[in-house]
């Protein structure tokens, strides 16, 4: 994989010009390119407008509306409308609804009202993708297609429809050499869960009992495996009709709904939507003094492992596609940002290689949904603190050069899909989040100073100086070679390699395949309550606990109160038996960072850094200024009035 | 509206003969009258008695007893009972059961068990209601009907069924000039929610995403107007069949599912339900502190209000049709109320205007629903605690001369139901509870001793000094005409004129129309989660905080500590631009009253007071007695010990 | 009732052969025996094999099992298969799965799938069992038959299905002499409730308000009778065909949805399945300090009381059918017991008269829902915690003679499941869970050193000397007979005798036919939030709280602080009138038992003693060790190290 980042970033905006009369478009673009956007998405819940009514295509408002942007000498993101098919088309196929666990049909009214599973469905898609292809494939504006909008948004991934079923039957038949073989592989002797056949085979919700997690996860594999077929039906139209335009999709932070490695392979960029401080409300696993604490200017590492990741998904290209502009109308309570917050999010986007920074939206809707959802503008048209603060990011953008080749990161971060849905399939204690454990290894590593990767479990690591495999459930085959293979220092966390590929725990117990690496044995986990902690020589663990059984004398080792050994060392190779608390990982990867020669830094509270090739990024999330001239030291400072870094703000040095 | 009260109050009791051995009632009648009440409504749940079977009326037994209570010198209110269909009238149309937002059908066994939409159950309505006035129209114990009972309770006003889309449907389409009017005006455009025609509508619910707001108000707006239409239709019977009754129903506290004003526009009388100490244990936006201080009691400010509110929707001509008279059974906890309160809440009922207080219900039932519910007496028929307190009231009030001519009060409170449906479609921020904020503002100007009428958004003001406008989102061109028009002091609360009748943002931003009173705009409004809160100048904001542009200098204003104006002041009209706590609310209601020349009153925690003409009433909500001299001063004692009330007191003075 | 236990009591475990090798089962059988286990249970989910296509049987692996298991001196109890009915079964009636009070069908995919009222699958259980029976019927290892598994878990007694309506009506139409007096019991006047035939009757859901309590109970009963029934079938063709083998069930802790006293009656031995710290972290009457400082070891009297519930529902004659051995699967969280804890529960078991502790499971399965929870032995065979300690027990078990006559104890808690189904369906207050008063009750008495039987209320009580009835709503004719009967000092409750065997409220209100034994009247009840406390002599009252009228002069009370009396005592009798706190109990309890010449101790925290004739068996759930000096004195010590108890440690003397 290519990590690099060698173009200059640029900016951009979601627009609506069927919002909007259209004798105001020339002057909106005219605005947008005035504060240095290049970028322009539009078209992507329009079908309505499209195909007002069966077969009849409306094309020609689009056209001009691109042709006005292109004129402005903006280029433009073309969204495909499938997200929102209009009323006559649900009509027809009533069917293509999806059902959710409750058993609830959920129909026409908002948006992403249809089952992936749908064949009529994704059809009637595939027809709207080709004739916008046929007609805007080679408009002169275009750049770039978005397929669809925020795959599985509103929990839509999952349907218990009898289209499913029906998809989910075939999927099996096609995954299992025979009905015996699943039933093995599965478990079904337990509680007589045997199947004659693959039609017998019902989907995992409604039942007294929680159905079989084996059972589970491949429904999750295969609702996952159905956006990525859904998804590939376009970027097959697309690249057939538009050859030469990147293709993108729009992710969601904190979503693992499916597999997002899997339907970057397809996309040639991976982009995501940034809304710092509305995910931050919605997370469960933030306590309430820390939302209170960066109420304004979000979780400072949520986005920058969302940055991370995503950039892993798609040959390091990558976008932020929806960047939040001001206050948005979906969090149970939402605060504005502090200003200078925008400016920051965007500038630490481009720390971590974003070709593009796109603001959700140019102006305010003075209806629907999202009416209370923040633009660039207001709803009057006239121009909100986030413009301003594009603006100033556009002129500095073009200050400094910033085509920096960067290669990899120090750090990689293992992220897995499959693991984080065992995980969450059982959980086996209420706490047990995946996600947040990868952000809690992440927040460690980054509150060193530490610049990182996150990788696929199946990628060559052998580039990295130090690993961390916080929540990696199920070591696969080349997953288990490519641990083995490198030498770089390996922390892994708790549950590692406890489980098969059908989420049965392997023969030798815990870690299973990575027993070969770390001569441990798990003889019994614990999960622990809220308010439970085990201290720790260094800090605690809480939430899990595990007991190991030490095959041989460790190179080091961390013991809990009780004598009992919780973080051990084996050559390169770092166990930790438990959910640590920040001291504890903290104290664990400065020794392995030092131990790697990866240089670490006193980051005061609040402050991220982000190496961008010889370029240091700062950026502050704390209220209080900060001074970085013992970290700073003798580097050159690029943008930025010295070495205090204000409260939400950016500093970028080189060394001199 | 003519705001006075000049009839002598009464007291009245709620009484199901069809409960008791026939051989009791005359004992039940003369007992009734030994404690001075003067009203018995009855009648209202007894439709399998009065219609056992199809066209079987068995009307006998009612009028007997009607005869027995006459005999004794009760006046009867006789209920409609329809909230309590039978089981045959529900077999012979399945489909007039309501469908709950989830999708349930919510069939026979309790009550209520009827959708608003139903014709073919309105008409069966009308028959029995028909015969039952054709019988007893002209009944000599008869005083007043009441129409069915509770409208909505058990959140029964919205069905999601075939028959409320079909008539959601035909709303829709008087309404609207056409389908494009309303695909313009709904915003349709977005997510491509456009409708080629009023069939194409369905119901706001079950959607992956939250529906149009447009659509769920416009959804709320029939749901209400559904209501207006069900209880017409029996006005409209008995005002033919029983000319020269009064016509009431019993509205309920805390509920806003329908528009009152609209309802209580086709009564003669308006009557509410009052319990306080069930009332305060249900509510969310209440501390669990402030539940413990009032455990006994019930909050201060509650019934005040309400009683103030459904004044307002029957010109001036309003009762207590239920109150609360021990423990209840349908709160999460049901204490019991402190001795005298059953006497304070009574009395506090009358100073504001009540022309009857009547006590839910006579005799505990000792069987179904509501055997935990006391009455005034115990199942048994021993008298409880409350008939005590009653024939105390009954005494007390026989004593004084209470036709009291009041005029209007001093301050006018604006409540206005289509703000409060878009409030709660959207709140941005999750605790945003437009009654809450209302009774923010009622329960400030209580405690300093100020008495106020509620009224509706299209009142003519002009009478008040003092206007308190909480909440109103949506300004009609008759409210801006009245606020226009007034010169007396006028305070806005937050998202004051935010949005236009289809719930979406005026052209120029909130406040809307009202920028023609109050040179601002609205550039940004934050929601705040609990916790956050903003230091204002005399108190603080929380919950929501807007951000102000003034167009010119304020006369007046409170700024936030980062030097934010939150309180401004042009001339006669106050604008707050955030959730204001206590402290700012009482400093802004000071200053104001002061202007005004409205006195106010130091009152001691816990005691409120309600001016009725010449007399003030005060009672002490509060554990401990209080000394009141210094509000007293000169004044006249008429009823209480001196000038200390004690706890659950009743203080009455008059002008010495 | 004969209240002894004269067998030396024995070890087993549950042991699935299905999902293991055949050529390893010899080898689990060696095991076993070497670590001292005698029973072992086979079966209960393993229809699927033994009938893996319609009438086609496949019994001959569970005879090669049962003869391996003999083979190795282990005795077998076997288990009917019909909680986990197969797939092609369902296939055949698609109407014999339950539908939840959301009106939701809950379909195959884990267990429990299916209507206790379905009739065709009721046959098709008979025809499996009868197959079974005359298969293994005399097999030489069967020991004990266990009837189906854990009726009710997963909240499957209750169905809402076109089935069990039916089963209703005629339940309905066989109690009741007729449709007009069941109207007239349950109260169907109130709201127009009233039916004209049974056929008209309705289940208790899905109403818009609460459904008529007496409607509510009459359906728990009926649920109840259902599963009496189902049991019944199955037992009956047992003992025809299988003479001479005990029958058993394996209820669960904190379960009331059936009335176990009924279903133990038709069974020879009761069982329950233990899991202490599964239990208490499930458990919401419990506070999350409890839960942390018992987090290891279970509530210390939770056990204790199902032991003794459980003794009582069949004849005195009772096993622990499935003991926690380590961590389980089902709570939000599970941690690990305390070394020793194991060995604790069993020996409490013991010491409450179990003839067998058997473990659950033998080895942790590693596929399915249940692997997580561990057994005797890891996934890989080898031994886990539980099994050392359960070697132990065996060994413990071996060194003394445990043939104890222990006849009843001395104090008597009255457990009534038609009081606590009233309770729960009119809880008043939302926290008022007729278990937790009951486990009050008995923790109380526990902690005084006292042992207990937990009796029915028809039961002969005169035999004790002290009698708790916490919680006996409703007197049947002969309860009140033996409460009238005893000499026995008594305490009652609050909420005694204060319904009607149709949960209506007694013609003399509470204490109802109790009134005849304690010259009171309850004039009024109120429930308290929480933080609610009224301060009582010796301690105080919360939750709930009663107004007493006394009718004479007490011989003893304690009042509240307002003067009003809360615990009064006439003669033998002694009512408390509030939900007593520990202190409060604890106050009342040692004066009734220093009058009732009962020996209480003062057992330091964390301590209990069970009196096992003249053994007495200690054991220590604290986390500190205590010395016991005080209280064993003279005592011989026949088991432990001397008078301190270690953490986790089991202590027991006999009379020196």
């Amino acid at each position: 994989m290519n990590k690099t980042a060698t173009r200059q970033p640029k900016l951009g905006v979601c627009y609506y010009p069927e919002h909007w009369p259209e004798s105001e478009w020339a002057d909106h673009a005219r605005q947008m390119a005035d504060i240095g956007l290049s970028y322009v998405r539009i078209g992507e819940f329009a079908w309505s407008r499209l195909e007002p009514n069966p077969g009849q295509y409306e094309f020609d408002w689009l056209e001009r509306s691109m042709d006005v942007l292109g004129n402005a000498g903006l280029q433009v993101v073309l969204g495909t409308p499938t997200a929102t098919p209009p009323k006559w088309l649900c009509d027809q196929m009533p069917d293509m609804f999806a059902i959710d666990e409750e058993g609830r049909r959920l129909g026409f009214g908002s948006r992403r009202h249809y089952d992936f599973s749908h064949v009529g469905f994704r059809d009637e898609c595939a027809r709207i993708v080709t004739k916008l292809a046929e007609r805007f494939g080679h408009h002169s504006a275009l750049t770039v297609w978005q397929t669809d909008n925020e795959y599985g948004c509103h929990n839509t991934t999952y349907s218990y429809s009898p289209v499913a079923l029906a998809a989910f039957r075939n999927w099996l038949a096609k995954k299992y050499d025979s009905i015996a073989d699943l039933n093995r592989l599965w478990g079904n002797v337990f509680w007589s869960m045997e199947y004659r056949s693959f039609d017998d085979i019902e989907l995992p919700n409604l039942t007294p009992a929680e159905a079989n997690p084996s059972h589970r996860l491949d429904f999750l594999r295969f609702s996952s495996d159905q956006v990525v077929l859904f998804n590939r039906v376009q970027v097959g139209i697309l690249r057939k009709l538009s050859p030469g335009h990147d293709i993108v999709h729009n992710f969601m932070g904190a979503f693992v709904e499916f597999d997002h490695f899997d339907v970057g392979r397809d996309l040639d960029i991976s982009s995501w939507d940034s809304y710092p401080l509305g995910s931050m409300e919605r997370r469960v696993d933030v306590s309430d003094d820390h939302k209170s604490k960066y109420l304004n200017q979000g979780d400072p590492d949520f986005q920058a492992f969302h940055h991370d990741l995503y950039r892993g998904t798609s040959n390091s290209r990558w976008w932020v596609m929806e960047q939040q502009p001001g206050p948005v109308n979906w969090a149970d309570w939402n605060p504005a940002p502090l200003p200078g917050m925008v400016r920051l999010w965007s500038w630490e986007a481009i720390a971590h290689g974003a070709e593009v920074v796109s603001y959700f939206r140019w102006r305010q809707a003075p209806f629907a949904q999202e009416q209370m959802h923040a633009g660039l503008t207001r709803p009057d048209g006239s121009p909100d603190i986030a413009s301003v603060e594009a603006a100033q990011v556009a002129r500095e953008i073009a200050a400094l050069d910033l085509n920096v080749e960067t290669g990899v990161a120090d750090v990689a971060l293992v992220l897995d899909y499959n693991s984080i849905w065992m995980s969450n399939i059982q959980p086996q204690g209420k706490d047990f989040d995946p996600i947040a454990i990868c952000l809690a290894f992440y927040s460690a590593a980054r509150k060193l100073g530490l610049s990182l990767d996150i990788v696929s479990s199946d990628e060559d690591l052998s580039a990295y100086r130090l690993i961390l495999v916080p929540n990696l459930l199920h070591v696969t085959d080349s997953a288990l070679g490519s641990l083995a293979k490198t030498e770089s220092l390996t922390v892994f966390g708790p549950r590692s390699g406890s489980k098969t590929h059908h989420l049965t725990i392997p023969d030798a117990l815990a870690p299973g395949p990575l027993s070969a690496l770390l001569p441990i044995r798990v003889e019994r986990v614990e999960s622990l309550r809220p308010g439970i902690e085990i201290a720790v020589e260094g800090g605690s663990v809480s939430k899990w606990r595990e007991h190991l059984q030490l095959l041989s004398k460790p190179d080091q080792q961390r013991c809990a109160d009780d004598g009992t050994p919780i973080a051990v060392r084996y050559g390169s190779r770092t166990y930790i038996a438990g959910w640590p608390d920040d001291a504890l990982l903290s104290a664990v990867l400065t020794n392995l960072a030092h131990a790697a020669g990866v240089p670490t830094h006193a980051l005061p509270d609040g402050v991220r850094l982000r190496k961008m090739g010889d370029k240091w990024v700062f950026v502050n999330y704390g209220r209080s200024e900060q001074d970085l001239s013992h970290i700073i030291k003798q580097q050159q400072i690029l943008m930025g009035d010295g070495p205090v870094i204000p409260c939400a703000g950016v500093l970028i040095t080189t060394a001199a």
